[in-house]
């Protein structure tokens, strides 16, 4: 069992949405194939990853290092222990070789990519979905009990962002829509117009809602110390689910302040890539391990292989892997949180398509969604996704 | 005023020569030219910027984000206030148009690459050597004293790496050639090798010196907590000039707990790449602002632009520019050490030919260095290098 080609291409994401920091006008992300020498039911066994939003492709640290790396490693040296797929942990090292510590962007994207098709082709090899191989491999060292993962997923529909000419009409009639498909919670943007504004179009959406505790709010890391507290105490009266992202990702410290001044829980982690700085989060930032919320993105940060470092980090300070709730809104992360016990999944419901959302015909069903039954990550079974994948082997 | 075009190249700096963490096999870097339409004394001005060892060229970074935003912007909007130079602190914010907070690395290199370029480029626009420039514009803002910086930068011979077959009687001979050469302060790997082992090399190294105070050794981020505390124990009888990255650079509890136990000063900074991290370092690394030194590379981290906001953090924090010796050996660490009056910069002889020292002619004199007398980085006056840039224009 080896690698015999890896693939790579950029797929623009392009849309007019902004949030409080960014645009996503020029927005790509990175495609690859991972393609094996295993023939299985007459076909060629091949594993697909991609980032999600908000990072770019990583085409140029692909081509020059990591697939180098990958098609240069002996596959002996790759394989898992009964020989029967390449084991995604020992490639990883194999891609990070002469990487020096410290630095981590980007390349923690690259990584992020090929250790998603990577995982896609193992639970391909061993025929599982990957959630019921990732419980498999990694369920008894990190303490999750049950042999077999549950499949109810608890999805929440983020949008809500600062369209041009969107206006609160306009908002209130998407968040409608998401209400209408089955989410039972949302999440929109803030900071990005004025508090009094802000407050105005969190009480649009209230509307629509039982309780607050339907509702979360995202201001993208824009605020400085004195903003971020400010809108902590206007958010306060509407008991939200929580209040994500204040500051600046790696200023802890406006962190510990807000998180001490808030009576709503705090959620952050979409911008932390590596589980060194998972470290620092939970311990310089102030976070609660009962109620606050993290939200690495495992396609942005090293894939599955350094998940599982981060989620060792929290158990070492206190957290449960269950206070996790994956940025990105994609297959993979509804993989791993069924796999590994996690709070739930992001979900763009309409947007990043054909990289977010759910395998076809997969319904929001109370707020929650089910991995489908198929081995892999399950993106044969989300036909515009597939077809890019088939389009890349072509 | 305007940019006309910018081009790029990677570069191969490979050697055979490994520290405790990476072999340098594989090592390439960036190399760009910023074209203008400025033309002085017949001869069209261009900026030259490069990145330094350790981190890789950023060519898909460059291409696929940077130079295209750079390119895109509207040239009055780059313009310095008198427009005879592309400003490029206003260039820095047009090229990190669209880009997240956090996730400091891979982009920082390329971002630094061309802001080298456009320091070079302005600095050429008014006709000064960079770091005369440096001190104009940026000496008030931070409170550095002098209108005229003075030219004579302390530097330090970083070597003493790992090289096959090398040996001790090897190691010797490498650091007799520096202190032949004009060096006073050597800087040696460790980590690599058991202790003992190191205390060997170590020993035969200062058998060269009057004292330990002209030697640094360089664990490169290797060690785990109680490696990095027995190493500083084992250190001190020798009252080195500085023990450098003990453990892992974003693991601020080694940090701060061999900076409780060693009786040398520790160094630390070159796998930090933003101001973000360096306020991190400060605020919980437990570093000592009256003996520590910070390492920090403007050629991986932004550059200048992002090299003056890690000084502020420096003064807020209780912290003077004078306790800064960047990495990386490069003219450009030369000219912001005179120009922001930094401690010093390192240098390594006869390595990362030809990114690495001097213009060509400047003789190390009692362990310090002078820029050249010529508009810009200097670059020009380094033919090995100057051949390359003329090659990347031709």
């Amino acid at each position: 069992m080896r690698i015999t080609e890896i693939r790579q291409t950029t797929v623009p994401i392009r849309s007019d949405m902004k949030n409080a920091y960014i645009s996503f006008s020029e927005m790509t992300v990175s495609l690859v194939a991972v393609v094996s020498d295993v023939v299985r039911d007459g076909r060629t066994l091949v594993g697909f990853g991609f980032n999600s939003n908000g990072r770019y492709s990583q085409a140029g640290i692909l081509s020059d290092r990591m697939i180098p790396r990958l098609l240069n490693a002996n596959s002996a040296d790759l394989a898992s222990q009964d020989g029967t797929y390449v084991d995604p942990r020992k490639a990883w090292q194999a891609m990070m070789l002469n990487e020096k510590p410290g630095g981590h962007g980007e390349r923690s994207v690259a990584a992020g990519v090929l250790d998603m098709a990577l995982w896609d082709l193992a639970s391909k090899c061993v025929d599982m979905p990957l959630y019921q191989f990732i419980r498999k491999a990694f369920g008894p060292e990190l303490g999750i009990s049950g042999e077999e993962p549950s499949n109810r997923i608890f999805v929440y529909a983020a949008g809500g962002y600062y369209d041009a000419g969107k206006g609160i009409a306009g908002l209130k009639d998407e968040m409608k829509s998401y209400l209408d498909s089955g989410y039972t919670t949302l999440k929109m943007k803030i900071g990005g117009a004025t508090l009094s504004e802000d407050l105005r179009r969190i009480e649009a959406v209230l509307s629509l809602l039982p309780s607050g505790e339907h509702l979360a709010v995202d201001a993208n890391g824009r605020f400085d110390r004195a903003q971020a507290v400010e809108y902590a105490f206007a958010l306060a009266p509407y008991r939200l689910k929580w209040y994500e992202e204040p500051g600046d990702p790696l200023d802890f410290e406006v962190n510990k302040a807000v998180c001490a001044q808030s009576a709503i829980p705090i959620a952050t982690g979409e911008n932390i890539f590596s589980h060194q700085d998972v470290r620092n989060l939970l311990r310089y930032g102030g976070m609660n391990p009962e109620t606050d919320f993290l939200q690495m993105d495992p396609a942005l940060s090293y894939g599955l292989t350094e998940y599982v470092r981060m989620l060792h980090v929290l158990l070492e300070q206190g957290w449960s892997p269950s206070r996790c709730i994956p940025h990105g809104g994609h297959q993979f992360g509804l993989q791993l949180s069924a796999g590994l016990g996690l709070y739930g999944n992001e979900s763009y419901p309409g947007i990043f398509k054909p990289f977010g959302g759910f395998a076809d015909g997969v319904k929001v069903e109370d707020g929650t969604v089910r991995n489908p039954n198929l081995p892999g990550i399950g993106i044969e079974q989300k036909a515009e996704l597939y077809e890019l994948c088939r389009e890349l082997l072509a």
